[in-house]
């Protein structure tokens, strides 16, 4: 960078939206990823990265040890979300886990994961649904329990982008789509799912851009926040 | 029309094509529609013409009495499908009917039926199986034997086009799937429905126009001649 | 209708989704709205229809009197929210209302009201806070505790649709962005707020179908539903 | 794969639809790729692979001896269908083949292969007619009773994309058209063939998705399956 | 038009452009239509309108008795080509006419009119060939030698726009393919026959505007100008 | 190439319209790219190539010594144009040259050259007026006598793709528009500069694909034929 | 409007911007337009209101006698400009006026006037040169000189808008290029002339929204203003 | 380049337009960067290159010694801009700047940097505020002096594209808006940003083509020169 730039932080963004400032790897070079991961580290003794590389992701891991790494996701989480085993434990204990991450199908795992490791990131306990998708929709029927235990729902699907609807349908439960990218053709890298959500015939189904795990992670927990204000 | 002009009729193409010229009405004044339907009957007995207007359906009426009009839908029939009742007895005795029509939501209706009237016009039998769209989809799986024993089925919908895929997903049968332009807003007027048909994860749906009621029901007989050239 | 259809009710819809069936009037007949807003009163003793003509919003004020007409927003509720009053003085006498509903510009207020009347026809109160546009943004600044205080935000704006992010910017509450057809030339119908939107830099916006207030209504009704299962 | 997922497989899709899961290469790894080959051919004694790099085909054959490559296709199909030259002999020697797969150029053949490969792989018998486009429309006309002579006919055309209105001008038979993404410029990856194949002035066309060889393959099984069921 | 403006009129473009100033009536009121055509009449004793609706088409006539007015076309022609019979009989007499305007089908009409009136206005003599679209595509190959005869030939046609390329694949006169607007659905106003014409496989065939019949005419004037230029 | 497959050659293509059969080496490998150049020269003793990489202009050079290779076009002539000095002599020495070939940018060089040598393959002289686009109009103005003794004028222009339009207004001569895909941004891969010509206020400037300066040639060669019939 | 709304009027809009709230007329009632007229008149004895039916200037010139109307363009303002004598006399004397005003064709009439009367509106001089487009630029030529002696240029342009880039070309001043709806077919409402003007070759054009005449006499007016400030 | 071709330099550019000739990298070959940078160099002493690649802006820095390379932005400028500290003494010394380039977040630094540097080699100044997106707006409100006492600002924003519509309602210099493609999904490569630009409710925002920070830098040019003529 120039040195005649005049960069400002923004550094309480937590504070305001509830959720801190984090890393998108799409456009960074390695060298730039990992040197905002250190900063966010330093700061406040957490970070969260979105869409690294495969080589982003090693060099922050060997920056941070500890740093838990999802290559599929393109994910890197610090500190490495030590309270799984109990949040898996709770789940099971209590009737209501607090978000349910649904993937239609295994081409739609890496948004799914992105928005999994965020809630985790922040303390909240996602429970995986994958590969639950209306070509076989018997498989999503067998899971209904789980969907309506779960006090919001985040449901990520490309292609023909039905599953929202479906779910919508089902549940009564806030729903937060996530069109993804997955397809070919006139897919038009994700607009048909995007357009399919956004005209869902389920009422109240909402919609984030496409392929943002990280962003409907966000609206959930800005949900959440809400409940246990109350609770 | 100007007399300098060298209109050439396609009179064999039911020959060729298994199916006859019908009429069109919609870029066409009243008195134009009346005169192709008149000329339609004159040659062969028989006329139909879709996407009618009220007033173009009237002045065909009365031009032809003993026409069957769907206003809803915009359609002339000519003479009235007569095996009606015939048609539906048969639909109860045996296991199998030829086609049948889902439609989404009401306002899918026109199309749907617009499908069902060209069945009628060229003597087969349609099965009518409309409001059984994905809200609720419940209504589906009750009537799920239905669209077991068709032939063909096809399937109208519009705003998140999901029901093809559904139905594609549950039955082995040939699915013709119509985007209606059914919406608002980021529908733009039938591209999403459109776009999530031919994105569809149920393999082997096939797609026709928005809105082209009509030729989902030919590319059903072209299926059904194929059939009974066997049978 | 023709007498060979089979139409199936949807009459659990609310006991499933947590809403009844309500009346799109977008593409409906006079009589179709009326008669369908008959049905719903017949079946459960109220009735919501959105989108409707100033000639329909009439008939059925006439068919079934005692019903809350908005004529701007197109809407009818029957029955006239009666605890508006009430309503508004909770409104002050809490720190909490449960959604604040902001529209940009005095043209994007009949989506706001739509909004706000699908919110009052389920019982919610929202807090009206409209012509907040960025254009003048001090005038959001100046009103930024009635945001805070809201459970669920929607925030309707057309053009470049910008609202959702400032708001989403300054507050952790979950928030519900409307993009509205409003603007002209490069607008596209409401393309550019909807994409804006979608791109928000302020993570953890979701947003509906362009111009539908229904639908942000309905995705805020889920997420009150969970607060108060808490509650 | 993240051991936390829960991936649940669709068993009986061919039961369900007549068709058994088929691996899309697409978006996958070369060990991706392998290892659900492999789950396949385990579960069912058969698989098929489409889109898949030379490298994925490569190391698909070396885990699995006998696996017939097309290279050009990107297809792996197991076991290599032996009943070719039998299949071949019954074409010449009966009046009607199964499926005529038309091509219009010769940058049209990867997805016409897709589709042929994939008809074999399910037993049946494509007449492969490439290079018929209608820049030189007469090599069709010597071939039309190869064409008459078929079940069903898929027709595989980039740019205009004409040739599927020429077919259903000349024939009765059902008609699958497959867009493929050949061109440049205007073509903008099939969406010029995509928009003349939805608009053809030939009644009953019908549509899949952009360069969907393998989906057009599925909707003439789908037929045959039928004609096969009254046979 | 307010007396503050300063217009500049274009009186040399006939002799720049080989064709003068013509009215479109598309964004014009009645009286402006009207004041324009006789502007033209004054200036050269003969004007051309198209576009017209049938109002001012009407009152153009009323204005300027001999106009000749094609209403289907929307055209206004002064004075009325006299030489009519005389270019008839020529086209008889001669092996080669000026100009072949083909249209696909009946509602192609319009626009393959106003390419022909815009021809016989300038004093060239087209050829009519409508209804030759390739729905049948034997009622263009009866009449091939009538393309063949002529110096350039101007194809209409809307849906999918293919006869552009089938001309061009049997001729090696030039040709101008004119998209027009008929169809629906996903037409979407004459696009796909556009990106059709833009993409055809057959080398040469040259694109002017949707619906631009005017354009057409004048492109082909351009060419029989160098031809003329030559004999 | 697969052995079952069925490739028919269009032999009489020359003969039918004027042009012979040329490669487009765009989706080509450098296999297939010499193979079929070989054939061509086989067949008749002369071949042309477009849209070659550099790596297949070398190796049909090497297979074809003799070749005329311009790497920035990506074009492959053989036998290279001899009769080029003569050309040029009688460029000089006639009034009119064949086809008059400008570029607005340098940027628009390789499209303007493919055009040039598409017509120098075939015989006709083409006078190259490069950089002469309108943010420097002047350029244009001080060559205009070139245009005007040109018998057809092809003109490439990227970006706002203005420049036929101001030929169109100043020339009478037919003028083919290329747009070219020079840009950034909003000019969305050449589909600004399409858009521009196609709405050209010059009339009956038509229009090619974009960066089809090979359609463009063949186009202006149709015209020459014409004018040569004459001569 | 409904009394539980909470309207936000922007009194110093003026004091920060630099311009005073406007009308815009294009979504609102009569009554709606007429009584923001009143509130402007009140409040600071001066109003402006563009994109008013002919009913509404009507409605408006009525209850405010004194108010200037221009119906083509749509604009109402009070006071009527009353210097206009005086400014044309300025203009005359003084070697700069302070924004030329261009117009391609009569059809973007409405639009530059629109732009003019909201310049006099606030005083400035805008000096009208219409009709001066690009099919005969030698219009503009012999004008150059006036479009030279203003401190910046408004250019309104549909079609192809190619005017601005010419303008560009031949001056240093700055431009504001206004793409117009004119056109049809591939005009696409003015896309092409929005994507022209800003893939414009002349550097430092800039581009405000389709139709906006208002927009860009603000943005004139904000240049104008600096100037000022230092001189 | 081939020796037929008819270069035709632009050497009064600068002297038309007010700013010279520069070279845009974008397409061009490394050999090609150089060489035209080192004609500019020749011809007048000066170079300005934009989108360079690092191999290029390496190879211009060997050639030319003592150019000023940003590697980030792309640009390389010949000589390097001498006045920077000076520029700096005086933009702190005087109250106004010439020119405040303003960036939304760090991923527009690219487009802004090519704005200010492109004005620095024009010898101007400008302020760089950096990061001042409407994620966090009290950054930019802390600094809302800097952009008052600016003659004119540029905005570049990707995403929602939002922070130009922010400034034009707070300040009234003049604005130009460059859209920047950072984002993903509905960003559709800058779509967003620049369709929120356009339908800015801040009247007198003007917008160039997404990524153009030089463009941008010329349009303020052309301001600054009008200013410093009355100066």
């Amino acid at each position: 960078m120039d040195d005649r730039t005049d960069i400002i932080m923004d550094l309480e963004r937590e504070t305001r939206t509830g959720f801190p400032e984090a890393i998108y790897g799409g456009g960074k070079t390695i060298e730039q990823s990992v040197r905002a991961f250190t900063a966010l580290v330093k700061r406040g003794g957490k970070a969260l990265a979105t869409r690294c590389s495969r080589e982003a992701l090693d060099a922050i891991s060997v920056a941070h040890p500890g740093t838990f790494i999802h290559e599929l996701a393109g994910v890197a989480v610090f500190p490495a979300p030590a309270r799984r085993e109990a949040a898996a434990a709770r789940s099971e204990a209590d009737a209501a886990v607090d978000v349910a991450v649904l993937a239609a199908g295994t081409s739609d795992l890496p948004i799914a994961e992105e928005a999994a490791l965020t809630l985790e990131f922040s303390g909240f306990v996602p429970d995986r649904l994958f590969d639950v998708g209306i070509a076989g929709i018997h498989r999503l029927f067998e899971r209904l329990d789980r969907v309506h235990s779960a006090r919001v729902v985040i449901v990520c699907a490309g292609m023909e982008g039905a599953l929202p609807s479906i779910v919508g349908g089902l549940s009564s439960v806030p729903i937060i789509a996530v069109p993804t990218s997955v397809g070919y053709g006139a897919n038009f890298q994700g607009l048909s799912a995007l357009l399919a959500m956004l005209n869902s015939c389920a009422p109240g189904v909402t919609v984030v851009n496409i392929d943002n795990g990280f962003g409907a992670a966000v609206a959930a927990i800005r949900i959440l926040r809400q409940i246990s204000r109350l609770a």
